[in-house]
């Protein structure tokens, strides 16, 4: 009997084994990834993570935790592999994982997300011409949204970007004279705080640099510097003055002067940097949405109303409904009055022709209002 | 001892009335009141609610339910009254209920929400005054929601107005053609249109009614219609064609040739409505926002990006942060791919001095970007 993506014991396994994945080194070149190995009845027999570049890799380390008795093929037909990423195809410091399954002589693999490098990819497909049952796509959306700063580099060799932005429930950064502080409550900045210690660069316009003078840090509530600071970057033809607050960062500015942002992401590759939060304003966030360089967006929305002019997001280029830039939900989370939802996009923008996630067409059913 | 307010059984119990108000008929003029009795050790012993005009009051039918234990002043000195509403004070076609509560020699009252009628307030004070312990405001949030429409006639003499719209997370209620639909998932519009069956009035303007045509049901999914219909209310100075789609409504629609709501919901109100729904578009909902006409926001909010120049709301008055109109939240909840959120005005926009709900000034502590 094979298990199936939607028996509660594989679901359960792969929720596990999305949380082993977290046990292993982030921000390193390799994803994290965990793996359960079940028996025929869903019950756990073995378990693994990647520890690190140069380190077997989940499926290995699971693999090797098994006990004698599943060391021959006849025994081990019948267990199932779950494992979050889509098991690789190349050889790297590691031999690849899919020979690996193989030469164990397990029967069937489930994984959440594919493997989209091109090196590393086809994994499924080099275990399902060798007879092994694969499906993936379980919990993909929980797996993707964890290790998306790696799939978004094997995809398109860029940093992940999160655009991040607060506004009214209404749609506005500010009200019409521009005063915006505060539109969220302590919690959802406090929120906003701790994402920034967990990016690698902060980015912000120049129009947000000089309107605001930001600091760019990331702090406690009482104003203390986290241990983490993200680098703080400056986007635009506009300059900065001397004595701007963010050149007392603890981290030196990059101050891009230009408005190319496929250039600036690949610059800020080029020195290492793997995830970005582009904090606004308005016209830069709109820019890089319609440049379908946005990977993740996260909006904390207030309970308060300010109509007028001051929009969190201004023109995306979407003529009419059909063009709408869909996004897939990944959390709805309250914090303390205010709602910060987590999206990625899903449909490619017209402008973002080489933005190749799933495409899910919009339900076109006309119904009477 | 005396309960108080925080303790886990007078919560408990206060759920517990709201519950027990929810027994009794909605719609007619007396609210409905949920009342709990608890002795010393938080241990319920008698409930009551209210059935419908010319019965007793939530408080007295509780009173009637005591056993004979509790029938003498010495031991009903140890009870609480827990009630969803602050006991009346006046002599209806029943005795108030701030008497019976005296005369049963109960010794402490907790309520959820303030009676703000001019005749039937006063209660609390009244019952302060002959030495019983008082505290009001214990889960008056939820009360409020669930007594919306009898507060707001109690306070204003009107209907109570829902403000519903349905936006792109950026805030937008279609692309720059105009094309909406679809925006929101089928969750959220089925869930819209049971909305429409509760209350007694959908509002429209004039551009809505003639740029959609709309029916102004309320329809299940496959478009049949339910059993209870609101009527439907066009507002604006324009005409409406003879063909338009809402003269085939069940209910015969209203037509109101003018753009004074205020006029606007004190006729709907001579016409026995207690309950609206304003559903757009953008010009009429901002025009009730900037008259602080409107009781409750439901905002449905699509995973999707708009942009561009077709808001939800447009100009609302606010010049500067601080005189944004602030909402208390009341709930946030997940309608497939999309999140309804609904809140509650609180802070008078400059144009609504009459309205008299709690002030929650903004924190107005500066703070560094
Ligand atoms: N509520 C929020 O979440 C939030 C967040 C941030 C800012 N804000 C508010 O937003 C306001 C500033 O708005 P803004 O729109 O002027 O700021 P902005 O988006 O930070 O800066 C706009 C500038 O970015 C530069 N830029 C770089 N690459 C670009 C590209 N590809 N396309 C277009 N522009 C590019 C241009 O600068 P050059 O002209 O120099 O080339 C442009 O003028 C401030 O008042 C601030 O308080 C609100
Ligand atoms: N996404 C959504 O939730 C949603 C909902 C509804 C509509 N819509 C869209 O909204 C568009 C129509 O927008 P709209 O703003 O023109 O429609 P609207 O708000 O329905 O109608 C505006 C008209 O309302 C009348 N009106 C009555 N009292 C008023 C007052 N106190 N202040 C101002 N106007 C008052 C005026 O008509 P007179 O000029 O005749 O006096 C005004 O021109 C449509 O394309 C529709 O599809 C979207």
């Amino acid at each position: 009997m094979t298990l199936t993506q939607d028996s509660p014991a594989a679901v359960a396994a792969m929720a596990r084994a999305l949380e082993l994945a977290g046990r292993g080194p982030s921000g390193n070149p390799n994803p994290q990834v965990g793996c359960v190995i079940l028996d025929a009845n869903g019950e756990t027999v073995a378990e693994g993570w990647h520890q690190g570049a140069g380190t077997p890799h989940a499926e290995v380390m699971a693999i090797a935790n098994l006990a004698p008795e599943w060391r021959n093929h006849d025994n081990a037909r019948q267990l199932t592999a779950v494992v979050t990423l889509e098991p690789c195809n190349h050889t790297g410091r590691t031999g690849p994982c899919a020979e690996a399954i193989l030469s164990a002589g397990i029967g069937s693999v489930i994984y959440a997300v594919s493997d989209t490098g091109v090196a590393s990819g086809g994994g499924a497909q080099r275990l399902m011409d060798a007879g092994v049952t694969v499906s993936g796509g379980l919990l993909a959306n929980e797996v993707s949204h964890f290790i998306g700063p790696w799939l978004t580099f094997a995809r398109t060799g860029r940093p992940h970007v999160i655009l991040k932005w607060a506004s009214s429930l209404d749609g506005r950064a500010a009200a019409n004279d521009g005063t915006s502080q505060w539109i969220t409550g302590p919690e959802a900045r406090a929120d906003v705080h701790v994402r920034r210690s967990a990016v690698d660069a902060i980015v912000v316009g120049t129009g947000t640099a000089l309107a605001d003078n930001p600091s760019l840090t990331a702090r406690y509530p009482d104003g203390t510097l986290m241990l983490k600071q993200p680098i703080p970057v400056v986007v635009g033809k506009r300059s900065i003055p001397a004595d701007a607050a963010l050149h007392a960062h603890p981290q030196s500015p990059i101050i891009f002067h230009g408005t190319n942002l496929d250039l600036l992401l690949h610059e800020l590759g080029d020195r290492g940097i793997r995830t970005v939060l582009v904090e606004g304003g308005p016209t830069l966030a709109s820019a890089f949405i319609r440049a379908g360089l946005v990977d993740e967006v996260h909006a904390y929305l207030a309970p308060v109303l300010l109509g007028g002019s001051r929009l969190a997001l201004d023109e995306l280029g979407v003529a009419t409904i059909d063009q709408a830039i869909r996004l897939t939900p990944f959390s709805t989370t309250v914090l303390g009055n205010d709602v910060r939802i987590i999206a990625h996009p899903i449909i490619a923008h017209p402008a973002a022709l080489h933005h190749d996630s799933t495409l899910s067409p919009a339900t076109a059913t006309k119904e009477e209002n």
